[in-house]
């Protein structure tokens, strides 16, 4: 074990363990006290939520309040290690709701690998939380465990590999096109691994204009094409082409998305692309091909990597944090296509405006203390412009509020 | 709405709504903090928990962390008002977990009434927790549930209604036949109500030394007799007799239990029991006959009731905090009988030790702050002697630990 390793230990097992623990918010100190929070003050809020269900966003945490849901399948690049080795990441995904956009996070770490289950067991959770963030649940059962749950809640229910992943890639994705001048509906892009990920990746590339048919996949046995037998997801990004490999398509691509492995990009395949080429190589934690080894064949490449020791870090600790703060105080039911959108142009848009705007910041950092006022109120505009919300917010009071909570933060 | 019930609301609504938040325990003001809470370096505890699931113990807040869980069929005395009006009180239970024993628990609310579908999915969820606190699950479903849980999960399962209840009654009944001279094994018990709480009573006081044979229990339709068709759980104390209402048992019984509703005792039932009567009304918040009425028809009854505005409050919060306190401790794969008796006799002895002992002092009062080192290591004791404590810890060092916890809670 290496001295990283053991620190990271030492970390988890030191003082209290783990990263998390409950608060109380109230005064219990008197007899008087907890008659109110317990019996038999309690049963007037009990009462008043039997009566009307929205008042529970009134008189508990509920509203504050987001479900981080594993069953373990698949954790970082680990892999399948299970519901309780997942722990350690959903209590620091729980800490980073915490620490960015204050929200109470809890994580739930769950036996099942059977999706429909799945679902059944993460539906009747719905009155702990009042959203639901899932994580390292393996593809392709995790599609249809997101799209059941969207369908059958009215909380937001949002699978942050997919989603926050594809937000953050959009970021990068467009600034790095308005930097090298591009358009995009004729930017090719060339996308190793369709797993979860890669999938969200890719329709969010399409939803903000890239051309389904300028888009090359390749999965572990290569390109995706119409004479392969797919999943329904794999199948959408399917080519009629006879190219079979990576090599075979990335000629001339503008764009290089890695969600695989490392090795999977050659020095030769970044040749083959087209001058100023873009290159997310965001395997982890070792990327498809190491930035120096890209910038030996493509000097001007625009490079971006999952790892916090190089430019462009593409994290989704950049997105998740501020859209389920502006879903939960916007009372939204859902997080919808238009607030991920907004979350997109919000982020890029910031990166643009500071001073260190270039090849090597596409994307904001994510200790920059101006994201959650200065993407949220976004989120929280479209929300309420979509119809999602159930309560009206003022855009100025808003930014306050957010204010006011940055400072308690950081 | 009345001026209490009014406070009642602006405690749970006011500042931070609810009761509990998420607090981070851990350092995370840097980007080395965060290297070391979420990615990469979380992933090395969940490399050490997919080889020994141990280490979530180590690694995780699991080994401090009690799952609070209701599907809200039996919440308080308002019945089956549903999972999410019951987050008040599960909040609630959890503001006593941290407060008295400084255990973290979380509440979860399952929107799911099918008993076999309510097992599952507590069972799926036994990853997350060190155990698990059921609550407010309706009789007789609570029964099969508990059970069944306890067989299936190596998780201590705890349904409080049942066995709080009984080890706090077990605690005010031993002390009132300390000080009325009684003979365990010759008292006749009467109880009204039949649900799982009283159930859970009756089995304790037999557990103690009660016979069976000595035991009238009255449901909704009277007495509980061999000729009635019942559940598995009431026939149990079916007796072959004729006599029929509460008023046809009464005479003469030393001691009456009340687990139903207000009116069901009258004082004409109080004047046919034995010489200084022991009465523990305990229906909530109205009891079965108030106090100053059982005292005009018997001044010197020992009384007990479940309210905090009367000496001798039978009140959970005595039990469950210790209860965990000692098995989380000590690893216990359950909560058995032995621990269960053990806190009966330190709750017991801890009021037989105060100056106050007497007919208004027969259980310590909720807010003792002798409670946690006086009351827990027993039960810890009797968790290593019954062989279910997967960790042995030393008398002496473990009160020490006791004490200092102690000091950052009061």
């Amino acid at each position: 074990m290496n001295k990283l390793e053991q620190q990271a230990l030492d970390y988890h097992a030191a003082g209290q363990r783990g990263k998390i623990a409950i608060q109380v918010t109230k005064p219990v100190a008197s007899q008087a006290d907890l008659s109110l929070a317990y019996s038999p003050g309690v049963a007037v809020p009990c009462v008043e939520i039997n009566k009307n269900p929205a008042k529970a966003y009134e008189y508990t945490a509920k509203g504050n309040l987001v479900g981080v849901i594993t069953n373990g399948t698949a954790v970082l690049g680990l892999g399948d290690i299970g519901a309780l080795a997942g722990k350690p990441v959903m209590e620091g995904k729980a800490v980073l709701f915490k620490k960015f956009a204050g929200i109470d996070a809890f994580d739930i770490e769950i036996d099942e690998t059977d999706p429909d289950k799945l679902i059944d067991i993460i539906a009747a959770l719905h009155p702990t939380f009042g959203g639901i963030n899932l994580e390292d649940i393996k593809a392709p059962e995790c599609f249809q465990i997101e799209r059941t749950l969207r369908e059958r809640l009215s909380i937001p229910v949002f699978h942050d590999d997919q989603h926050g992943t594809a937000i953050v890639v959009g970021t990068g994705f467009l600034n790095a096109l308005h930097l090298t001048g591009r358009d995009i509906s004729l930017v090719k892009v060339v996308c190793s691994g369709a797993g979860a990920a890669a999938i969200a990746c890719l329709d969010m590339l399409v939803d903000l204009g890239v051309r389904r048919e300028n888009v090359y996949v390749c999965d572990s046995r290569g390109v995706l094409t119409t004479e392969r037998e797919l999943t329904a997801e794999k199948r959408a990004w399917a080519q009629a082409t006879d190219a079979k490999t990576l090599s075979d398509v990335i000629g001339m691509a503008d764009v290089f998305l890695g969600l695989s492995g490392p090795g999977l990009l050659k020095q030769d395949d970044v040749k083959k692309m087209a001058a100023r080429p873009i290159v997310f190589a965001l395997a982890n934690p070792e990327p498809e091909l190491r930035p120096e080894l890209i910038r030996e064949v493509a000097p001007d490449a625009i490079i971006a990597t999952g790892r916090s020791d190089y430019p462009n870090q593409i994290n989704n600790a950049l997105c998740f944090p501020y859209l389920f703060r502006a879903a939960l105080d916007t009372g939204a039911t859902t997080i919808n296509q238009e607030m991920k959108r907004a979350c997109v142009v919000a982020l890029a848009e910031m990166a643009r405006s500071d001073d260190q705007f270039g090849k090597q910041y596409i994307v904001p950092t994510l200790l920059d203390k101006r994201l959650l006022t200065g993407v949220t109120p976004q989120i929280a505009v479209a929300a309420q412009a979509s119809g999602v919300a159930r309560r009206q917010i003022d855009a100025a009071q808003y930014r306050a509020q957010l204010e006011a909570l940055a400072q308690t933060l950081l």
